[in-house]
């Protein structure tokens, strides 16, 4: 059978390693696996979610409201913004795809930093785009910039911000002035995944978002309950642009895009703030020991906005195979070896978890 | 902004009513609802399932094993298959998706009924292609061959067994000899979203999926836990056709694309085979009733192998006033105007919900 052209350049994304996976190629027991790769909220979701979940699992045979309204509402209000402003999506890189076939196509370009995140390339190449990067790894907008003035067939620009897997932000009125610049026809996706850390942690990272989409009628703005929010494995995300842009994509959503269970949970996790601000207290305050870690150890690490610390390791160090002695101890970490880097990505866990990763890396170094 | 052009033609599917949405246009109470239109198991889900969501509850902020190694297994081992011709979707309509955008193009053209799972012609004019029905509403093989060989350009054909939403179901053997006819570059989707009912109900309803995919290289089966298995609202369905097919179509699939609750939810349905067979059994014994109250009510049905039953109606009675007056009542079902057809979808449900059906529907007709 023959498939269509674009199927040819397309590889499938490789996800961090689950626990399940683990456990069965290195026989170690579930309970004694560490999991420090995919960002996920270290303490879990608001026990209020937990609890509604719950008391919804009856609820399951029942196809959720695909009108969303109330979450919508519930953002509407979060935001200051109307519900016609905003579109729900399996975790925020279903909007990326969305974003991306509403706009480009074989004859266009799709412009980004050359590490970001993985799905922006994927489904890009879906579409039949081609793929620009910058030369530097992290988000540099006079290199975004010369390549958007070399290439007029740029359909979409990507900034992830603040930027997964390396960490970095732009401040937002570098972003301002950049957008400034790019044609009302180039749609830009800012992608805010880990918005809520930069936020709190530098308020020059903060983005306010009805300001963003109303300045901006090529923006949208991207969020997720996967992160602060903790529901990682609800699969639910968002889009924030002008109404018109929204029922354009609104064509490209399939009904019933997210879980009844999920959207009961996203309710809940928004409004239980408390446990989001929790979260993120904690994530800095515990990334100082890995700053520290990184000092002691003679490694280097990117200033993270995030929920996670790259570890950058000169030549004299190989990170792979730190990556691979950590995982046969049972502690899985992200190697950022396929985007071309001597570094590793490390979820920020709880106080036990980092104790544990710094007392078994340090065991290992003195062997 | 401009948008691709494919998105011109683009319609956003309007799912059935929810219960929310009737609450808020009608003020009825949500306790005084009852809803039978989008095919939900009216017995909910299997108690074993409700048990295990609430356990994993607490697993809600972790990514799912992506490669859903369990769940892939336990489809092969009831389909006497391997793990490698399984895809898993969020829903089984995920899957129409990605064989769609595998296959199709603005250059191709897709062939269906005319009347049948919308989702069809949806995605497929995502991908720009032309869409071909037949003349009659129902499943007609004559008539899908000769569109088949008049038309040289058809990538894809739909093949929905039994056919949602009119519920007839073509004969396994009639299928078979129509694929003997069909080149071997031309995907054929058999959609088996309901086939559980039709095998139950007519053994030459039945589909032996193994020989299928065996004989028919070209050949993909849809099956989702949706209906039967009583787990609409968690959104998870497979494909399964050769392991080269699938391997192509992982290329369009994006990474964590069913929730980790989804995924336990479904693995636990899938091994309470009881429950599914009560169900049904539930269903057809529920379905006479309909069956009976048609002919004392002169009007006409569709014989129906699913879990649903087609109401349809002479010139002098109109089905969307009597959709209206039965939604008044608290009463959802699904008009089917939309389709030219003066007709209604009824979801079976428990004994006492159709009880309150009748009891409605005769009360109006008196007045």
């Amino acid at each position: 059978m023959q498939y269509n052209e674009v199927l040819v350049g397309l590889k499938t994304y490789e996800a961090g390693k689950p626990i399940e996976l683990v456990v069965r190629e290195f026989g170690i027991e579930a309970k004694d696996i560490m999991k420090l790769a995919s960002n996920e909220n270290p303490r879990g979701s608001s026990p209020l979610v937990i609890e509604a979940i719950k008391q919804e699992a009856g609820k399951a045979h029942l196809y959720p409201d695909d009108s969303y309204y109330e979450l919508k509402d519930a953002l509407a209000k979060k935001y200051a913004l109307q519900s016609a402003n905003i579109i729900i999506g399996a975790g925020s890189d279903q909007i990326i795809s969305f974003a991306l076939h509403a706009k480009a196509n074989n004859k266009s370009a799709i412009l980004m930093a050359r590490t970001t995140f993985a799905m922006y390339e994927i489904y890009g190449k879906q579409t039949g785009a081609t793929i620009l990067k910058t030369e530097s790894h992290e988000h540099d907008l006079n290199e975004l910039y010369d390549l958007y003035q070399k290439n007029t067939n740029i359909a979409v620009i990507f900034l992830c911000l603040p930027n997964n897997p390396l960490g970095e932000c732009l401040d937002t009125k570098d972003v301002y002035d950049f957008l400034d610049k790019i044609d009302k026809n180039t749609l830009v996706v800012i992608d805010g995944a880990y918005q809520e850390y930069a936020a709190y942690k530098d308020k020059n990272k903060a983005i306010d978002v009805q300001n963003l989409i109303e300045k901006y009628e090529n923006v949208i703005y991207l969020g997720t309950f996967s992160k602060a929010y903790g529901l990682g494995g609800m699969r639910c995300g968002y889009g924030i642009a002008n109404a018109g842009m929204i029922h354009e994509l609104h064509k490209l959503r399939s009904p019933f895009n997210i879980t009844t269970l999920s959207l009961k949970a996203a309710i809940i996790a928004l409004s239980d703030q408390e446990f989001v601000q929790s979260s993120i207290a904690l994530n800095f305050e515990q990334m100082k020991r890995y700053e520290a870690f990184a000092k002691q150890n003679g490694f280097d690490f990117i200033q993270s906005y995030t929920n996670f610390i790259t570890l950058r390791y000169p030549q004299t160090q190989n990170a792979t195979q730190i990556a691979t002695m950590l995982l046969k101890k049972g502690i899985i970490i992200r190697d950022l070896a396929s985007y071309g880097l001597n570094a590793l990505r490390v979820t920020i866990g709880t106080s036990e978890q980092n104790t544990r990763f710094f007392e078994t890396y340090t065991n290992h170094s003195r062997q």
